[in-house]
């Protein structure tokens, strides 16, 4: 089933949840936290119009391709369509995208009863048309140290009982999982024998014992004030993340996918990164989208829509958006499937990570170029407003075919690409391109490499 | 019919060509030229040994993939894998690869009585494994100036009877010619009104009257020299181009493609670029592969191999290997069908071209770095094997798992890659970067880009 | 006379000027304003500390080096020596930076009467020891249009009579003048025959007629709440500038410098964008140089600090500043005096330019990978002061060698770095890249690089 | 005292050397030596021309700049400009400034009787006017193992008695000592306790029992032709190396400057480092004058001088080429004296390396792309000659304003850039990057970096 934006809503806000913005408990309808809201609301209502939905054999419902186990390259390639559009459209976070990335590399990942449980969970989640997210990162402390030395630092079973388990420990980075319905939670790496307790995966519900403490940005300061203009995004603002708290929280065995299993936890991580890096580059490119957008705005703005040098870098920030969007489309492609789950081939998934960070660096340098200065020195809309509003308007105007506002409009929203969580959540959603480098040297053949060389060169006997 | 590379290394050696060495009228067998015959004799065997064959509906038979009319996202995908594993096999150009962008990019684009002609040149291609290339840049002369004010120039039909045109003016830059069963022509350009005379398509056969005036490059003074390991890449060598020079060269009406037909001519030369630049990405990924074998053993061969900064920047390489191919695989995924052909997308092949040369770059610099500065001081093959043999010998050990000759055979193999054609083929070949962002400020839908901003910011006014 | 930094703020605080912030008129003791004074008073104490002072001919004073008529490359060394160190003392912009172009500039290219009004004011300026800026950019309007179409949009004379000339239009992108003594304003760009009302160069003081707008970005919102860690940057926050009004504005001729001489136009602005942009680099550097700082700490507080690497673009980092300091000091070195004024080289200048970017662009990169996403996910100081405090508190520590809220403090000053204005500050201050390298193209002497290639080449006669 | 070139060179092809190519013994008029022999006599009469020579306390002599012991920041600025002009004239290695580093980094590190010998060794230099070079480099074997395990790879002592020592081993990557009147051989890296018999430094002179292995490059076969053009560079060739092997050479304690003094060996290493790193960014400035030169005459050669994407491509050029040598200026202005030698900044000697190697990396790219692909298809000066010249000659032909064989000169001389050793010499020459970058995390004071970022956070208790 597929429910509507506003359906999610109601659900979402009735929900009784400890979430802490600046150290108060806060409901969702604060301003920090509404836009993120408002962003998953949107998820519903363009997956109704562009159908952005898929039949489910595990279901048998019709469901949002997010919460679908993906098949085939085909729903693999529409799930990336979906979210570059997002992407674009939203010019923030969707906040869903991880919760499809788990239930796919766990689909992949898991046998027997633990599969059986998982796809029960999957059948709740598609006929209530949940909105799914994952937690991986733990706070690690030292770490020059392992997760035995610094036990308190990672999330980990501290007793267990015929019921299920008791959870302590926390996950920093998440976003967005004080909106959403159900989350994932996936160990921050891999681990050693002896390291078993901290191999564990398991689903958190609506309601269960969980503080969300809420990030703390300029940009978040900005939409506690009054006003519009000057949020910039002001629907769906920032990357919004919290840290998730959990003290001995109770999770029934029911929701226990994985636990003590180190294999199963390899498999689950590893389809988890290629899943997550695949699909970041073509979120990557509906961000540069959004910022070709502003860039030709700003441009006609100014009157310089003709002007060479910047419509060379104009097509620059085209080809960022477009590689990135077409390594995802690759990785879709040549794809494997895995117990059934169509996943992105992982050699093309990790470089898309590699591609699209330096593609989004390099579009916002040009953004930053095409834009001039003044989106870090504009005036404030309520400068427009006031008794000095009249002289400001007309500083502010570029070509007589914008109005001032307007004009001051597409300049706060390009401040907002230039200064908001982007770039930093660019680098680091999914992990670091160090992390993807390493994949890649791990996952490459480099043997058949030499061995083309060595035919070559005639030094086969090596 | 697919044939072997004997059998086609026969055939080639039988023309009556007039081909150009430094000045000199000279046969295949010349040492600069049979790297290439051994090159395209190559791409005959590898695509019998691993398959990269299919049926054609025009001739019924069975036919080497890049003398198919390319109907489906899978057989395009079919002939990237063939050319990837082409380029780094080789380690240099493969020749055929222009043939087949000709053959799709026309087949795409032509009606009615000029596409019987070309199914019947198809035909002939397919029942006798044709190795085909295409010939498109013109020299130009002053740039500042229109074609027609720069006739000569340009090729150009000069007159035509019942029988024919005639056809004067040369093409430069062509990889292979002088070793092809049959060259498209193209022209370099798109034309205006009054330019129809520079507006033409044709085929050039075995035999037709036309010179070829091979290039010459410091690689090929080595290979005019004895020896092998000071070759680099002794038997298939550096990229070799040729102009092409047609003096009143007589082409009968069956294989003029084109003519004075403007529109036509823009089709072609658009699907023939998106083709040629799709394609362009997934041959660099081939070539970084032949780096990144290079790179790794010449580790090996210094003992280096596990170096934590050397292994990082081994991982780029194939990261910028795999974003290629990755590029091309996306661009294949998400092409479309034009009269039956599968065509790759164009906004992603052209993002392919951008991408692709500054992988090549920057592999090219990783090599450089990872090798150390020994495959520009190296000495000889010749002094190993001289008096002072020994000593020099000695002295070119690295790891003792290497002798001296094959450490040796390595670093030639290394400056092969980093002081040949290959860099600046990389850049120019299918266009300049420069010529690809200009397409993709054309192709992409900005407008759509705009829309989502206008959104965001509620300026929907506009 | 050098003053400290105290009596500077009480006499800047002691004006009466309309500055206005978010539609309000506001004092200097407004938090988005009192940074500006804090920086600037930081000038002060710096130059007493550190001797970053000599004697002026032209008032016989010692003065601090920023108000100096600069008459050898070791002053102009001690120049950027200084600024590199506010830069990285700050953190922010210290407003002094154009004031000394300016001064400089106009020194070098004034003569008779206008040589003998500015040593008026520079007398006046080095006995009180002002704090001087310097305001150029124009808001230009449709840039399509010459400055006569779009007159309202550049600063130009209105009237004239004999006491004085009126002044309207305004300046943008103008960094501290509200907490400036006194503001050179100088043309946007050079004007042709016809466009002489736009050609003036003036001076405005403590309380002339003029209206301060202030920019208003996100991190202008965080200063407007409580707290001090989440400012990143407490005392001296972000580059704060403003936009500068003028309303028919009455200047007395003693305070006109240039009026409606085309060249003089040419020459002071060819040498401020020198100055500015060669000083530019300098500063650059010490920005690099916090973001290093920053950086080190960050490694040692995730117990990172021996990871090869993390310390390898630590390195780059270090690489990116000492580069840029060493442009400014070749600058320094090998530029030439005009006037008895010691200018920096031009072409140095403007590649100093380009690199510094460069450098800021990489060494925010490698920031950001080096700190991890936490910088724009943690939570704030509100919270560890919260009923969640102590849990909070636990997951922010890493190494145990720091307290949660020293490690809170490290992570909000690298996001203060990430987020803040200065990314476009450092792309844009002194004018785009872009133009620096169109100053270069003019600048350089390509013919005599052309006569050695023709004499390697043997093609003397062209 | 200063001689000419042809002193130089009569002087030097009289001693009786073993310098082997491709396995013969050969003389300097050998077409792969003779190019070096030119380069270093241009060096002399260089300096003669444009006084390039200093007053030698000394020797109390006038010498070349190259042979002398740097006092002052003006004279490291008159080598820099000297080397800057040498690059851009020679378009290729001017062979000396290996010498000069030496005769610095040693001055600066010795005292007492071995300063003396090298007092006295300079002595001889400057009175004859010597062309002298430095060799650095051991073969090394397997880098895995210290330099006690692979022994043989070393340049060592191998016995001593009271006339001398007895030496043997090899160096590797020398550029030029074959037609150098004196080679200073130092260590290839720095030793710890139990290594002394590496721990050498000492000077070989013309006629000492030493075997010169030379390189064998693609270009090195161009010359070994009949030909000019084809040469690219045909005076000066490409950057030509040798490997110098050591058989139980005998050298006399006179000329053994620094013999199992580890400390001694560590500083100058270190100066060398500086010193070499530092005039390195000079002289990469000057090779991309050279190629400025060339991008300029071919945009010209093509009528395309005026193309503004080409200009801007040409812009970014030049701000490379000044901002090489803006950074060697400024570490010659903040440099430091040692002994009374000058020596540049080491900080920012290291950061020119890198800035170096992106500058020439970047324009080779650029100047690829302006020269289009003819530089690698281009037909030979033979063609040209030949019964198909005219055809040739027709289509060589860009802009009238050059003649089809001027047009192929600039042609042939931008492949040169691009295909011969200058890429990997200018990466490696004077150590890698990633050398570089080692030692500038070890120079910088990154404490005083931490500490500013610990005042503006207020943590100075850490």
């Amino acid at each position: 089933m597929l429910i509507s934006g506003n359906e999610y809503r109601e659900r979402v806000e009735s929900y009784d949840r400890a979430v802490y913005v600046r150290g108060s408990k806060s409901n969702l309808s604060h301003p920090n936290l509404q836009p993120v809201v408002n962003a998953i609301a949107y998820t519903y209502d363009l997956a109704l119009e562009k159908s952005f939905k898929v039949n489910s054999a595990i279901s048998g419902e019709e469901v949002n391709i997010l919460n679908h186990v993906i098949t085939s390259r085909e729903e693999l390639m529409l799930r990336y369509d979906y979210q570059r559009l997002l992407s674009m459209n939203l010019a923030t976070c969707n906040y869903r995208c991880t919760g499809s990335d788990a239930i796919n590399a766990l689909y992949a990942s898991l046998e027997g009863e633990s599969k059986e449980k998982l796809e029960r969970i999957l059948i709740e989640i598609q006929k209530k048309d949940f909105a799914c997210t994952a937690a991986l990162t733990d706070p690690k402390g030292d770490r020059s140290k392992r997760p035995v030395e610094e036990k308190e630092m990672y999330v980990r079973v501290v007793r267990e009982d015929s019921d299920g388990v008791y959870i302590s420990g926390a996950k920093i980075h998440q976003s967005g999982a004080f909106a959403a319905d159900l989350t994932f939670v996936l160990p921050t790496q891999t681990f050693k024998e002896g390291e078993e307790d901290f191999a564990i995966v398991f689903a958190i519900e609506a309601e269960d014992d969980v503080k969300y403490v809420l990030q703390n940005t300029g940009y978040q300061a900005l939409f506690r004030e009054e006003g519009e203009v000057e949020k910039g995004n002001p629907a769906y603002g920032d990357r919004i993340t919290c840290m998730v708290v959990f003290n001995e929280t109770f999770i029934p065995w029911e929701r226990v996918l994985i636990y003590r299993d180190l294999k199963a936890i390899r498999n689950v991580l590893t389809h988890f990164a290629s899943s997550h890096r695949c699909v970041g580059a073509a979120c990557k490119a509906g961000f540069i989208d959004s910022m070709v957008g502003a860039a030709s705005l700003m441009m006609k703005a100014n009157g310089l829509e003709k002007a060479p040098a910047l419509r060379y870098k104009l097509g620059e920030m085209i080809a960022a958006s477009e590689a990135a969007y077409g390594i995802a489309a690759g990785g879709a492609f040549k794809g494997k499937a895995a117990n059934g789950v169509w996943l992105p081939n992982p050699l093309i998934a990790n470089a898309g990570k590699v591609i699209g960070v330096e593609g989004m660096a390099k579009a916002m340098l040009n953004l930053s170029e095409i834009a001039g200065g003044i989106p870090v020195t504009a005036p404030s809309e309520d400068d427009l407003k006031s008794e000095i509003g009249e002289l400001v308007a007309k500083y502010l105007r570029g070509s007589k075919s914008f109005t001032p506002e307007q004009r001051l409009k597409i300049i706060k929203f390009i401040e907002f690409w230039l200064t908001s969580s982007h770039f930093v959540g660019a680098v680091h959603g999914g992990g670091s391109p160090s992390a993807a480098l390493i994949f890649l040297q791990i996952l490459a053949d480099i043997e058949s490499k030499e061995e083309a060389v060595k035919r070559n060169i005639n030094i086969l006997d090596i």
